[in-house]
C-alpha cells in the first residue's frame, strides 16, 4: 500500500528578458500543480529571486483558470523579471524563507542566466543540507541553451523577425537601396538566421545575413553589399546585434556606453547605435544614396498576436513537464530540455537534464547552418528552423 | 438613346512611403475599373511617374482576380514606388505616353505629396489643353491629409503601434526602468498619439506621450518622466520623430545627417539617433540605470498580418471610389477625400475634393487631441481614433 507523501508547497518565478510565451511555461506549470496531490500552496514570486527575498507572492491557486489562460497568451513575464545572480548569502535567506513556508519545490523560469541562478541556489542547498528540489525550466528567444535543440521564445521572436522581413523586403522592392535590420541575439545567430524564412521568391531578401559565430568585416561587409546591389538593384540585409570582429570584439559594445547587467553582459538592445554606424559605413564607402537602418529591439520578444503556435504548446508543454518530473520523485534538481525526435513528422520530448549543463555557457549555430561565405544560412538550417515557427502568409507581388 | 462613350485606358501607380493597405487601395481601383465598359486597358505604371516615363507597365487585366486578391492583403506598393515631383518638362513627356497609349485616366495613389504631383500634372495638362482626368487616391501612415478624417493606411499603422506599446508596457512592467519608443510622423502626432490605445489599466503605458504639435523641451521631458518614475516606479513613453523645439526646429533633423528627398523632406527614419539622444538625456540628468529606446522605424508601415480590417477595407473602397467618379463624368480631376458621417454608429463617405485642397501641406491634431500640459491625448482622440485600428486583443495580468 502507498503512502500518501506529504503536501509540500511550490513557488515559481520568471527571470532574464521577457518573451511572447514565457507566460506560456508559468501556466502551464501551474494548471499542472492545481492538479497534483503532492503540491500544497501555490506562490508566484515577483521580480524573481527578488520576490522571494521579499516575501512578494502571488497565491497561484486563486487566480481562475480563465484569467490563466488568458495571462498564457499574454507576452513578457506576468510575474515580473529580474536579473539577479544569487549570492551565497541571498541564498541562505531564500532558504529561510521557503523553510518557514514549507516550500519543497522552486521553479525558476529563464534562460542560461536564469539556469545558473537555478544551479546556485541548488549547490547552497545540498552543501547546507536544505532539502528543496529547483527545476529550471528554459525560456530564452536567443535559442542559446545547451541540451536543447530550441528553447521556448524562440519559435515566436522567429515568426516575428520572418514577418518583419517579409513587409520589410517588399518595403525595400518599392523604395530601393539598403536596408540593414539589426536582431536581437547576444551570442547566437538562430534568431538573425531565421530571417531567411521571409524569401518566398528568388529575389527576395534578407541577400546577406550576418551572425555572431563569423567575424564581422567592414570590408567584406561593403563588397557583400556592393555585389548584391549589382544583381538586384536594392540589398537588404540582417544583422545580429552580436556581431564580433576578428579579435571576437562585439561591434556594438565598442560603440555603446558599456553598461553590464549582473550577469557581466554589456547592453546591446534598446540602442540603434549599430545600425546607425553601419549605414554611415555603407553611405561613406559605396556613395549609395538610400540606406536605412532599424533595430528590431524589444517588439521581437514582446509583439502580441503573432506568436508560433507550435512554441506556445512547447512552452506550456516545458512548464507541465518541470511540475511532473518534480512530484515524481525519480529525479532531483534538473533543467528541463527540449529534444527533438529522429521521426519523420516534427516531435519533441521534454527531458530532464543537470542543471550545471545548462547554465551560464550558452551554444552557438551549428557550423552546418551556416554558409561558407559566412554571410548567409543553409538549406539545413531552413529545415532545422520550419517547424518551430509555424505557417507564414504568402505575400502577393505584381512585379 | 445615350450614346456609348469611347473606351479610354488607364494608368494607376502608387508614390511614397509604402504602407500596410496601399495595395488595396490598387485593387479596389483595378476590380472596379476591370468592370467597367468606359476602361479599356488598365496599366500598373512601375515606381509612380518614374513608370510612364519609362514606360514600365504591367496589364492588370490580365492579373488573375485570385493574385489581386493576395495583392491586396500583403503590405508595400506592389507597383513600387518613387519619390520625385515632376517638372513641366516631366509632365510633357508623361502627356506624350499618355496620348500615344489613349489612356484618360491616371489615378495616383499617396500622400500630401503624391497629391501635390497629380495637382501638378493636371495643371500643366489644362494649360497645355490634354485631355486626361487626374484623380489622387488617398494613403498615408501619418493621416495628415487636409480633407480626410482619416486616411487609409494609418488605421493599421496605429494598430501596429497600439499592439507594440501593449507588448513593450508589460515589458517594461516586468524589467523596470524607462522605455522611449520612436513613432514615424513627420508633421503629424496622430501615429505617435494612437499609442494611447495600448491602455487597458491605470498603470499602463504609454505613461507619456510627446507629438510635433507641441514644442519638445528636454527639461520638461526630464521633468515629467521622473514625475512617472516616482508615480509607477517606471516609465513608457511615445515620442514623434517630428518632436520640434520652441523655435521649430526638429530635434531628430539637428543630429542627423541632414539628407533630403524631391520634396525637400529630412531623412528623420531609419535611424536610431533621437532615440539613443533621448537615452542619453535621461540617463545623464535622471541617475536612472536602465533607459532603453527603440525606433520602430518601417514595420510600422510593412509588417504583414496585423491590419485593421476597417483601415483595408475603406482602402479597397477610396480605390473603388476613385474610379467610379471618373468614369462617371460628372465630376473633374480630384482627390478623394474620406469623411466621417455624424452618425452614432461609425460610418464614412468618400467624396471628391479639388486636389490643390489637399496637396503640399498636411494637417495637423486638432487642439482637441491633445492635453493641456502637452504630453498626453484627450479622450476626444481616443473617440475619434478607436473605430479606425479595430479591437484589440486583452492583456492578462498577475500583477
Amino acid at each position: 500500500m502507498k503512502t500518501k507523501k506529504k503536501k509540500l508547497n511550490m513557488v515559481i518565478a520568471q527571470s532574464g528578458g521577457p518573451s511572447m510565451v514565457i507566460n506560456q511555461s508559468l501556466v502551464g506549470a501551474v494548471m499542472t500543480a492545481r492538479k497534483s496531490y503532492q503540491v500544497g500552496e501555490i506562490l508566484g514570486a515577483c521580480h524573481g529571486i527578488d520576490g522571494i527575498l521579499s516575501e512578494t507572492f502571488i497565491d497561484l491557486r486563486k487566480v481562475s483558470v480563465k484569467s490563466l489562460e488568458l495571462v498564457a497568451e499574454t507576452p513578457s513575464s506576468a510575474l515580473g523579471s529580474v536579473r539577479r545572480k544569487p549570492t551565497e548569502e541571498d541564498c541562505l535567506k531564500i532558504f529561510d524563507v521557503l523553510l518557514r513556508r514549507d516550500i519543497g519545490y522552486f521553479f525558476y523560469i529563464g534562460g542560461n542566466d536564469t539556469a545558473e541562478t537555478v544551479h546556485i541556489v541548488n549547490t547552497v542547498a545540498k552543501k547546507n543540507k536544505v532539502n528543496i528540489k529547483c527545476f529550471h525550466i528554459p525560456k530564452t528567444i536567443d535559442n542559446d541553451l545547451r541540451q536543447n535543440d530550441h528553447t521556448p521564445g524562440f519559435g515566436s521572436a522567429a515568426r516575428f523577425v520572418a514577418l518583419a522581413f517579409m513587409g520589410d523586403n517588399l518595403d525595400n522592392l518599392a523604395l530601393g537601396g539598403v536596408k540593414i535590420n539589426i536582431i536581437m541575439g547576444r551570442h547566437a545567430g538562430f534568431l538573425t538566421a531565421a530571417s531567411a524564412l521571409a524569401r518566398q521568391r528568388p529575389d527576395d531578401g534578407p541577400h546577406l545575413i550576418y551572425l555572431p559565430e563569423r567575424p564581422f568585416s567592414m570590408d567584406r561587409f561593403a563588397d557583400d553589399v556592393k555585389g548584391m546591389m549589382e544583381k538586384h538593384g536594392r540589398c537588404v540585409v540582417a544583422v545580429s546585434e552580436g556581431i564580433c570582429n576578428e579579435s571576437g570584439t562585439s561591434i556594438a559594445a565598442q560603440i555603446s556606453d558599456g553598461e553590464k547587467d549582473a550577469h557581466g553582459n554589456v547592453q546591446l538592445s534598446g540602442t540603434g547605435a549599430l545600425g546607425d554606424l553601419l549605414s554611415r559605413e555603407l553611405k561613406a564607402r559605396l556613395n549609395i544614396k538610400r540606406v536605412r537602418a532599424d533595430t528590431f529591439g524589444y517588439l521581437q520578444r514582446s509583439f502580441p498576436t503573432v506568436a508560433s503556435r507550435t512554441d506556445a504548446e512547447e512552452a506550456f508543454s516545458a512548464g507541465e513537464a518541470a511540475v511532473v518530473h518534480a512530484v515524481s520523485g525519480e529525479v532531483g534538481s534538473s533543467s528541463i530540455a527540449i529534444v527533438r525526435r529522429e521521426s519523420k513528422k516534427y516531435a519533441v520530448d521534454y527531458t530532464c537534464v543537470p542543471l550545471r549543463s545548462v547554465a551560464k555557457d550558452t551554444r552557438h549555430m551549428p557550423a552546418a547552418y551556416i554558409n561558407k561565405a559566412g554571410n548567409d544560412v543553409t538549406a539545413a538550417f531552413i529545415r532545422y528552423v520550419t517547424p518551430l515557427v509555424g505557417d507564414l502568409p504568402v505575400m502577393g507581388r505584381l512585379m
